[in-house]
């Protein structure tokens, strides 16, 4: 019989073992913190119908979209977690309880051109706290559980923070408004651009004199700079007004100078309309980030006339653990889900799986090698596998009822009755 | 601004938040199950290449397949977890160890007619066991798997367990094997006919003595009963042995006559070759099974000429979900996903948000309310949300550090120390 070449489509991120247990255990780690900030969950479909999902996109997102028809339908596949969000809370408004703080874990789709690593088919983690009115407050929090986040996962990130409303002041102070999105979409290319280039081409948008004003308000590096320039309208003060408020709730949070403010942070997506935010790595070289969010005034308004405000942030799963292993930042050595490994002498294979039960009861991921090769090579199997404790059992153990369990690490074995075995894990956490 | 309305395509569930909860309980419960059977997890893409997925697909299964071309590429959604594993494991042929005991929990698609409340998108929980012999006791540990899965949900089922081979061998007894595919088809749709018609139409396919030998061996109580037949050819007596050794491992197994003999069960799929089994409610009349699996001879011939024996199944997550719901057999009565809300009282906010991070880092689910609303109405929005205690936190219990923790069902206030409210709290597990 011909063959076919099993392979993956280019930018569909499959992972061998070793590396997906890994993967699976920033995914537990980060669905624990929210769910520890007492998120709740969602889960969307991964296929809508395509009026709902593009009633807003338009240009480079609509090229990117998987979009298809079966039947009559005209569907498409998600290509983030905010649009289908706000479709959910516009079919859900009525059941939901304001201020409503979820959270979505789910891939998301773009078939954008695979090129340098970009991610076709990528999980994403987002947050969104939403209200009819939401304060400063759910932004603190928005910052203080991406900042949890990252210290669960041992990651070191800085997390940039800046308003809308400053630079908006700036560019109505500069007369600039006529061409606002212009700029916005220049000065958020700035990491792509050559700094020369940037510069020649902002002063030909803007002119000589904005372009020393919006320069030196991108580049202030506290609150107090913020003073220091002579603009002073309302969008402006206000924007001021709210950053200094907000860096002082998150003074006293603790967040271990995690975060600061950086003005030349735009964030592409337009409904943003006062704080924003991006975080990036620390410690790696990366001209872009790996989560971000802020403020928005009207997630639903292409479904609904009910007015929902809200903080929402986006972590980019897939993308972080992509430029991690191609940083070789990660350690696969842990391969086994188990820690016990139970190796049977001969015929007390069934009495093998009445112990592994017993463990599995007691909340000890067990393991019964019970496969038809010599005992060596289970041994060997074990320890490539990465199985941290191995019990052998034979007849003896079975009627003594006495068990040894050997430590593989360190080849120290503790003999004693079953209830002792489980006795050595109790309080250790089952999962990732 | 004229509005779309918000719709989801018919067939894709998509659940109010106490719903949701609830459902990512049981989908957790499934993968800590898995993972306490030292199972690896893996994580195919939803898209593949359409010459990769349909590979062995034909008729009904590619009739009900979402497929596109995007750019040059043809490619379909995955419409099982079974296809793709095939892929996976010809992919990663050389760096997995065998026996490669894995799992997998996502969702499929299939866009049949949507009918009777038959879902589009739903969630698989698959189990795999592959090798190059695969033994019985893999069979025997699948059905234990599964068994404890619904255990540990708290669902009452019968696993009903059969081998192809006993049918195998009476159709070859009575002069059937050109036709088997057709009678096995029939076979397969029992539940779903009348039994008159059922009967008539199997008596024109194999003849009135046929037709009496098949429904007798259908119709067997126990494996005493595979005794009595005249049939005596070597496929059937190959299944009659290993259908009766398998008994004897599960009943070792302590599955508390969860399971019985029913070789009434087919399984439509083709590539079974041994022992096959069906899980069914134990409670609930349902024509169809919500879990299923058996042993196949050659996973991923399609993709490579390595050997691949295995044992595996599938359970219907969202299925299962939907019936229990449309039973009314879920209390969706717990909406939060945090043990403790903080109520801030003057200007404790701030010290508010230190606590709950205090509690949260001693793992304790958490929210502070902090909008803006009067204190009763943060009561009220507490108990609807059914947060189970709550600490009130104003400037006294700031100075003096004492807190009290209101047990919202008793009414119960303790009072004391921030590290005496966490010790009550120690041993709890996080999440669902």
């Amino acid at each position: 019989m011909n063959k076919i070449i099993a392979r993956n489509l280019a930018g569909f991120l499959e992972l061998e073992p070793k590396k997906q247990i890994v993967f699976d255990g920033m995914k537990a780690k980060i669905e624990q913190t929210f769910l520890l900030h007492g998120l709740y969950p969602v889960d969307t479909p991964v296929l809508e119908h395509s009026e709902v999902l593009l009633a807003k996109a338009g240009g480079e997102t609509e090229k990117q979209i998987y979009r298809f028809t079966k039947g009559d339908t005209d569907m498409c596949m998600r290509f983030d977690l905010t649009v289908p969000f706000a479709k959910y809370c516009a079919i859900n408004q009525d059941k939901l309880l304001y201020p409503f703080r979820r959270y979505q874990i789910g891939k998301v789709y773009r078939g954008e051109r695979a090129q340098k690593g970009r991610l076709r088919e990528f999980y994403q983690c987002d947050v969104d706290i939403i209200s009819e009115d939401a304060s400063l407050y759910s932004e603190a929090e928005c910052i203080n559980i991406v900042s949890d986040v990252f210290k669960n996962l041992n990651i070191p990130v800085v997390i940039k923070i800046s308003n809308r409303k400053i630079l908006s002041g700036v560019l109505e102070f500069y007369n600039l408004n006529h061409i606002s999105n212009q700029v916005l979409n220049l000065l958020d290319k700035k990491d792509k651009l050559e700094l020369d280039k940037f510069l020649t081409e902002l002063e030909n948008l803007v002119g000589a004199s904005a372009l020393d004003g919006i320069t030196r308000v991108m580049s202030a590096e506290n609150i107090a700079d913020l003073e220091k320039f002579e603009i002073n309208n309302e969008q402006y003060n206000q924007g001021k007004e709210e950053i200094k408020h907000l860096f002082e709730i998150l003074q006293t949070l603790n967040l271990n100078n995690r975060f600061t403010l950086d003005l030349s942070v735009i964030r592409g997506l337009d409904y943003y309309t006062g704080t924003i935010f991006e975080v990036n790595f620390a410690n790696i070289n990366q001209n872009s980030s790996i989560s971000g969010g802020g403020r928005y005034d009207s997630l639903a308004s292409n479904y609904t006339n009910k007015p929902l405000t809200g903080v929402g942030f986006s972590i980019g799963l897939s993308r972080i653990f992509d430029i991690l292993d191609k940083n070789n930042l990660i350690e696969f050595s842990k391969q086994a889900t188990s820690w016990v490994g139970i190796i049977p002498l001969g015929d007390s294979l069934t009495h093998c799986f009445e112990i592994a039960n017993v463990l599995r009861k007691n909340h000890i991921p067990t393991e019964v090698l019970y496969f038809n090769k010599p005992f060596k090579k289970k041994m060997d199997h074990a320890n490539k596998k990465g199985i941290p404790y191995i019990m052998v059992v034979g007849e003896d153990e079975q009627i003594s009822g006495n068990y040894g369990l050997k430590n593989m690490k360190t080849g120290h074995v503790f003999e004693g009755e079953l209830k002792e075995i489980i006795a050595i894990f109790r309080g250790e956490k089952v999962g990732n």
